[in-house]
């Protein structure tokens, strides 16, 4: 293992991140001069303080990667060999680790600076950000675009934190795609053979160049959605914070608002029909967009229309999202619908559909923003909506979840079994667009989805030993390991939509926080950590 | 398809249960004229109709199949070349669907009989074998040593009857071992691979010679622990009826008792506390014989002890029992132990190894039978006990559950998973005990298990659906599903160890008989009949 490369690696990333944190105490710092926004100041601190800390790290660990590379013993090769799979599965791992730390630091830093000057008594001791592991627990549901959160009044933080809080979302999501899509389907690593889209640009470069080619495209890809998107929700009513702190949670399908009532905050008068409609329906349309495999946009741009059409997981995607939807729908119609804002609505047949779709949608994409609180509806539609989290949205996507191309290939395998235990001459391959899934990918899909379970299970088993006895219900632990694992947000009761983590004890916000980490990294690249082999030279 | 030779087979299964019954019906005559107990009369009644009725249809098929056979077109191959792979299936299958409503007819027939002369106004339609479906579940529970009630007042019912209902856990047990130890295997159908026991008897005999051997010797050790189980219940002061009854529930793994604080009634001062140890101790020693792979014993009864200490699936099957245990025991250790009869006991040392040693076997080899109602255990034992459902006994012994043996398998494949990630290069083959298990055998493994845990959740989803809203509780739904697919007997909260499983609506009922089916006959031979080309002839 060559640690001093990872850290090289690790120290950019941090790099990369305060200087994210910078922009946006610039933009706080404008806030509070311009718009005489005094709350801003205390963020401004927790920001600059945590880029200070984060900077020096960053630079001491890049500058001894570089050191050790360049001098040193003088006999370490160049990076592009280096970074094998071992090193890469670690610097993934430590990435998301150190960096939900990181990405924490500036709430802690707000409260505890905030404390002494700002805010009374009785709020001060009350606030969740006062514990660092519910810091930790909010950055890492930002980085694993998550978005369950422990603050109970969203609104009472400053939009400097909000903003950051959302970016995270954003960095995290875009991290997953490139990460997914460019960088370890070329390194030999994971599901690349789950993606059925040939690596974009030129194939006939080194294994560096081709990532960052990859990369770069990705990267224009997501930008290009952000802008369109913060554009239409800003053409609907939405501040130019509001549209941006929005955008950037749907295309992570991340689900933080900046609103306790989530989406459902736009379901009002001041806001006009038309405007609650459409910001409904430009949500609803974007959280499908960004729960699609986004190899499947490179192909868009070369107007490969044929083979986007007949992409099986992208079929199966939008097949489940009208399935469940007419299901749900069925259930609110005649119904009173409870908005998130407290408010009720009729449930007419197009509130209905309004109301499932969204919540289909951002549950199946495991973006998580709520509308309606699903919680107080009847066990059919609930019980779609559990389905959903765990079968998730597309690979190489920003959603999580188990991934509709693995559901479907474990159904495939399911039938295949069936038909075998009264043939078992006729050995009927499992084909995926035309091409042989393999007996290494069956196997792999099939612990994978084996793998979620367990970790559910055990999740869900732990929060309830490491909680009081009798405070947290069957139900609350069992989606809260749920909605975490499978980075969806909500769940059902006591963490329900309307809702929120902060009552939980901090040993079981970290657990939740692994299984965040655990769930985005698809399971592997933090479970190798725990295996001995792996830190054993070779 | 050969649907007369299948018929013809049917019919002759009919006609050994009818057999049974009718030594049944004599020993219920003796008694009453012999000892005057009246109440057998009605039991007489139902169990001569049912024989009358059986008989009748079974000596009709199996006539029918004979005449096909010998006669017929004249062109039908013999026996041995026409019970193929889907005909064998489908026989598994029609004897326990099929075999359970004859076996539930004496129920239902003692009811309607009885009904009009003996019972009060107020008894008559309150008893639960006033519905057919109840009798159904009933007879499906016992056949298939589930074990799962719907009785309330067990001891209410006369003795022939009780005697019938323990004898059907007795002969379904018989007829799985027989089944996936001498009959599947031989066939090449299901998991033989999973039994790492060489098929007993000769080897250079013929399919059907090589079957009929290998069931007389599983026969011959299944009656040998009979005779033996019911002489030490004797010895310790059950009566004949008792220990008969409550042997054939304990080496089927069923957990019918005669009594409603099933073996909790034995925690009794007019038992003695010498007798009361003595009947708990028992029962463990042959519930924890029951669950293991009667292969074994054939090995055992030739002296190759290396063999079968060297069994993984021993192994670990004690592991697990000695592990669990410890766990439970040490949270039953200081708190009251509430017994099934309504006692209570303090929890001292050697009694909380005691009840938990108990409970965990027979949880684990899937008995069901109660000393302490472990519904008010804490949440750490409680989740023990449902893990245990869900592991169960060995392959190729009496208990239901995924069986240790793939446990075991799909641990090691998800760990060989997790190392291929970063050794991809690395292929390390799974062996148990000596030999490299196989990738089919790896799939099958792997998909079982999770077919197990997809069919809990349909279970557990279908009976909320079809209960009424807000009638049963999660945990109720979701351990009933597990309690009858797993073949244990009793769950968690409203059908928990002093509850049982009368109040569920009848389709409920029919529900959880087929998943009572679906588990005892490892899902496939249930399943392959609703598979459209299972039925489509070649
Ligand atoms: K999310
Ligand atoms: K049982």
């Amino acid at each position: 293992m060559k640690l001093r490369i990872v850290f090289q690696q690790l120290g950019l990333v941090m790099l990369v991140m305060c200087f994210c944190m910078l922009l946006i105490t610039a933009w706080a710092a404008w806030q509070l001069y311009a718009a005489d926004k005094t709350e801003e100041l205390y963020a401004i601190y927790g920001l600059l303080g945590t880029i200070g800390v984060g900077s020096f790290v960053g630079l001491i660990m890049w500058g001894w990667g570089r050191y050790a590379k360049k001098g040193g013993d003088g006999m370490l090769p160049a990076f592009d060999e280096t970074l094998g799979r071992r090193e890469a599965l670690l610097l993934v791992a430590l990435t998301w680790i150190v960096g939900a730390a990181l990405s924490g630091l500036p709430y802690f830093l707000w409260w505890h600076f905030n404390d002494e000057h700002l805010v009374d008594a009785a709020t001060r001791s009350g606030h969740e950000f006062a514990s660092f592991a519910s810091c930790y627990f909010e950055a890492m549901s930002g980085l694993t675009t998550t978005g369950s959160t422990v603050l109970s009044d969203i609104s009472g933080v400053p939009q400097g934190l909000l903003l950051w809080r959302a970016m995270t979302h954003w960095l995290g999501g875009l991290g997953i795609v490139v990460l997914f899509v460019a960088v370890l389907p070329n390194l030999g690593v994971g599901g690349k053979r789950l993606f059925f889209v040939e690596a974009p640009g030129p194939q006939q470069q080194g294994v560096r160049p081709r990532i960052r080619e990859t990369a770069r495209i990705l990267w224009l890809i997501y930008l290009f959605f952000t802008i369109i998107q913060v554009v239409l929700y800003k053409a609907f009513g939405l501040t130019w914070f509001e549209a941006v702190c929005h955008t950037f949670a749907t295309l992570a399908t991340g689900g933080f608002s900046t609103h306790n009532a989530s989406i459902g905050y736009y379901n009002a008068e001041h806001i006009g029909v038309l405007n609650t409609w459409m910001i409904d329906f430009i949500t609803v349309i974007f959280m499908i967009l960004a729960g699609v495999n986004f190899g499947l946009y490179y192909h868009l741009a070369r107007r490969r229309f044929k083979l986007i059409w007949k992409d099986p997981e992208l079929r199966t995607y939008l097949a489940i999202i009208v399935g469940a939807t007419m299901v749900v729908s069925a259930y609110l119609v005649g119904s009173t619908i409870q908005v998130t804002d407290g408010s009720t609505v009729e449930g007419t047949a197009p509130e209905a559909v309004r109301f499932g779709l969204f919540q289909v949608v951002s549950i199946q994409t495991t973006t998580g923003f709520g509308t309606a609180n699903f919680n107080v509806w009847p066990f059919v539609p609930k019980m779609v909506l559990l389905m959903l989290m765990f079968v998730g949205a597309s690979a190489g996507s920003t959603g999580g979840g188990i991934k509709v191309i693995r559901v479907l290939i474990g159904f495939r395998i399911m039938f295949a079994e069936i038909e075998r235990i009264f043939r078992p001459s006729v050995v009927r391959p499992i084909r995926i667009a035309g091409s042989t899934i393999s007996t290494e990918l069956k196997q792999a899909v099939l612990v994978y989805i084996l793998g979620i379970i367990v970790l559910w299970w055990l999740g869900s088993i732990v929060l309830m030993v490491l909680e009081p006895a009798g405070s947290l219900s069957y139900v609350s632990a069992a989606t809260a390991s749920a909605a975490t694992l499978n980075n969806i947000g909500p769940g059902l009761e006591q963490v329900g939509a309307i809702e929120n983590y902060g009552f939980f004890s901090s040993s079981s916000k970290m657990v939740m926080a692994l299984l965040m980490a655990l769930g985005r990294l698809e399971v592997y690249a933090i479970l190798v950590l725990f295996t001995p082999s792996f830190w054993r030279s070779e």
